[in-house]
């Protein structure tokens, strides 16, 4: 090169899983990047607990423990924080604002958390903010909705946003695995954690149902305000009983918003119909669905998790910093969220449901059902027999859009009935023939 | 509003289909797209043919018929083409970017043909010019092709480019519909003009693949790069042995980047396997899918055409582009083609085949097949029969990996051969397990 390049230099926090994907990255794809960026984009230092680590990918990265040497550091432009949890990565990320630096990011803790206070920061130094990795690792979905679909007002974002339940329920449905023997060769595989809590739990797919929330509604939307339900209580039976009946079971992060009534947000198990595009999408890879208007229908599929995907979204933030950079425009986009919506409470979400119940197997128990439905208000499309099980008999019930209000005083009139033994499973149904 | 409101001013060209769109969702999405991007996009004037048709979507819009009233205004900050054709839109965006204006344009056959020349006049001018509707209508990819996977080597973009055909194909599987059959259906439903060439002869797609491709590969690929078949040969009973062995037929724009070995275009009815992420996307939608390194595989799903889809596309770069005029960056991201690779010669092109065939009902034949398949270097997968027709057989077979020159040499050596009746369609597989 004869001309003289212009050079941006990083401060990366953090070389574990991600973090060395950024080094391995930047280097294996450097001659590319620099002539798409039009500049060198250099790791100038990274802070890091096993300097081992680093010079294990490239010896050639200086190392530091203390953070006041990135983040002191007029040199660097940008910070990238790849530390993970939500402490010390919210000071470290405020302190690089503070000091006038761009930050990319993939923590969906903090962003789910803090994404405000650090939003402000940014603005108020005139920085970027960057966190297309913190939701479905190497989707490209955070800019789409800010930026390609901002004409849009978007009345429905919806995902399977954590790859660890959806290897396991694909995994359920495909091989009839039973939910014990699934999780563990998912542990064994290195897709579940030891303490798959978060994952299994719905915990990690609402941070991140939040922050798509927040940015499809511009209105923020907190972790508090999601609605939370594991997998753990789906089993084999219910997922055959969904296949017969043209469904699929997936988690998914749900929100909605509709004009007048508020946000709703919430992350289940559901089933879905299989000729819905997310129906499909299997194993550990995410998808993002978007129902807006102008666009109508729109889907964003790809890996949401591991090292490379979730580095290709911490690159392309780089990318996008160091564009803005040189352009002198850094911050061009920044909070969306200028309104405060109202969210509305869980009992008012309104969803048709699957009901699937142990009865006594005898003439008029089908009456006494269908009653205690219709009298909590509760409309039926379909109520089959499964299976006899000596005096009881196994029924499935699905029901037109109900809310949740309706749906628990229904289960609890029916649960006191002498002939229902026992109410075994109630997965929400998103089918939009049923609402 | 207390603060004054910066307003950015639109001359909007055409106002058919998509342009009255995009009168239409400026006006419903006025709040939320002031709110969004901080300033009020207002279109100024119309260079209509018809003034009474914007009169009819929104009465207070000036029109004129003279292009200078648009590209001298000194108030009009970006030009949005949505003329269509190729001559005067090239002139007329030519005129804009000369007078120092940003460009939004949906027009593919301008783009794919003069994209250089236009780039070139927007660097000059430091303006934008943007052209995410020129692609898979409604869906983000030209982007999220250029931003957020800005990091990633692309070794494959492939994609259902086209609705028309797409639609086509998927009534001629699930209806078991013929080609003539469903070419009505589809023309009497206006997903098909009545010179149904463009979208039947793979020409649209063409088109579109060529632009991708540019971008996928920082290398311009043009019109003529692209080798084109359409999907007036596939017949009902393609799609029906395709199902038997696991593939559906889709109309698939493919480009491909083998290091060192230079860029492949082509549009052609492929027989993809049912588990691919693009199998399962039907009807009239469209979706674009990327390899590349260190995304791994990603997919983007949408309606493909239609006035509010295409709409959206073109706000999305009105936003884009007001955004970078607020921030003093226009022509921050221009042209990324900064290469020029090579053409692979379509014969160089490997892939594996589907070849259904008429030969003679007798003991021998297939040994003769298989000798004439071998002697041209052809490794075959599988050999069926399907059906007897008197003294003839009709027979499938599916090769592994194969350049279209060996494949070409086959056919010929097969078709000498006394004891085939008539090779009746070859069709090209991607399969990866076939490569």
């Amino acid at each position: 090169m004869a001309n003289k390049m212009k050079q941006i230099n990083i401060g990366l926090l953090g070389a574990g899983t991600v973090g060395g994907g950024v080094i391995l990255v930047l280097n294996q794809n450097r001659d590319l990047i620099t002539e798409r960026v039009g500049a060198e984009i250099q790791i100038k230092k990274v802070l890091a607990r096993h300097p081992e680590k680093v010079r294990a990918l490239d010896a050639s990265l200086p190392t530091t423990d203390k953070i006041e040497d990135i983040v002191n550091d007029p040199d660097i432009s940008i910070v990238v924080e790849l530390m993970g949890r939500e402490h010390p990565a919210l000071e470290y990320m405020e302190a690089a604002l503070r000091g006038g630096k761009n930050v990319v990011t993939a923590n969906k803790d903090v962003v789910a958390t803090h994404g405000k206070e650090l939003f402000e920061l940014a603005a108020a130094h005139h920085v970027d903010f960057l966190f297309e990795a913190a939701v479905a690792g190497g989707i490209p979905i955070i800019r789409p909705l800010k930026e390609s679909l901002a004409a849009n007002r978007i009345s429905k974002i919806m995902g399977i946003i954590n790859g660890t339940t959806n290897y396991m329920l694909t995994k359920m449905t495909q091989e009839h695995m039973d939910f014990a023997e699934v999780l563990k060769e998912a542990q064994d595989k290195g897709y579940a954690e030891s303490d798959p809590t978060a994952d299994v739990g719905g915990f990690d797919a609402a941070r991140k149902i939040a922050i798509l929330a927040s940015i499809a509604f511009n209105s923020r939307v907190g972790l508090d305000d999601v609605y939370v339900e594991g997998i753990d209580k789906i089993s084999s039976r219910d997922i055959e009983y969904a296949d017969e009946l043209g469904y699929v079971i997936k988690l998914l992060g749900i929100a909605k918003q509709k004009e007048g009534k508020g946000v709703s947000a919430r992350v289940h198990p559901t089933m879905l119909r299989k000729d819905h595009p997310l129906a499909t999408v299997n194993d550990v890879f995410n998808a993002v669905y978007v129902e807006g208007q102008p666009v109508g229908e729109a889907m964003f599929f790809g890996r949401g998790a591991g090292r490379m995907p979730t580095a290709s979204a911490v690159c392309g933030d780089i990318i996008e910093s160091t564009r803005n950079i040189l352009a002198g425009c850094t911050g061009r986009v920044g909070c969306t969220c200028y309104e405060a919506k109202p969210m509305l409470p869980p009992e008012e979400i309104i969803s048709p449901c699957y009901i699937r119940m142990l009865v006594e197997d005898q003439p008029g128990v089908w009456a006494t059902i269908a009653s205690a439905f219709g009298e909590n208000k509760v409309s039926l499309k379909t109520v089959v027999q499964k299976r006899s099980l000596g005096t009881l008999a196994e029924i499935v019930v699905i029901t037109y859009g109900v809310s949740e209000f309706a749906l628990r005083k229904a289960a609890d009139a029916l649960s006191k009935l002498a002939v229902v033994a026992r109410i075994c499973n109630i997965i929400r149904v998103e089918d939009s023939t049923l609402e």
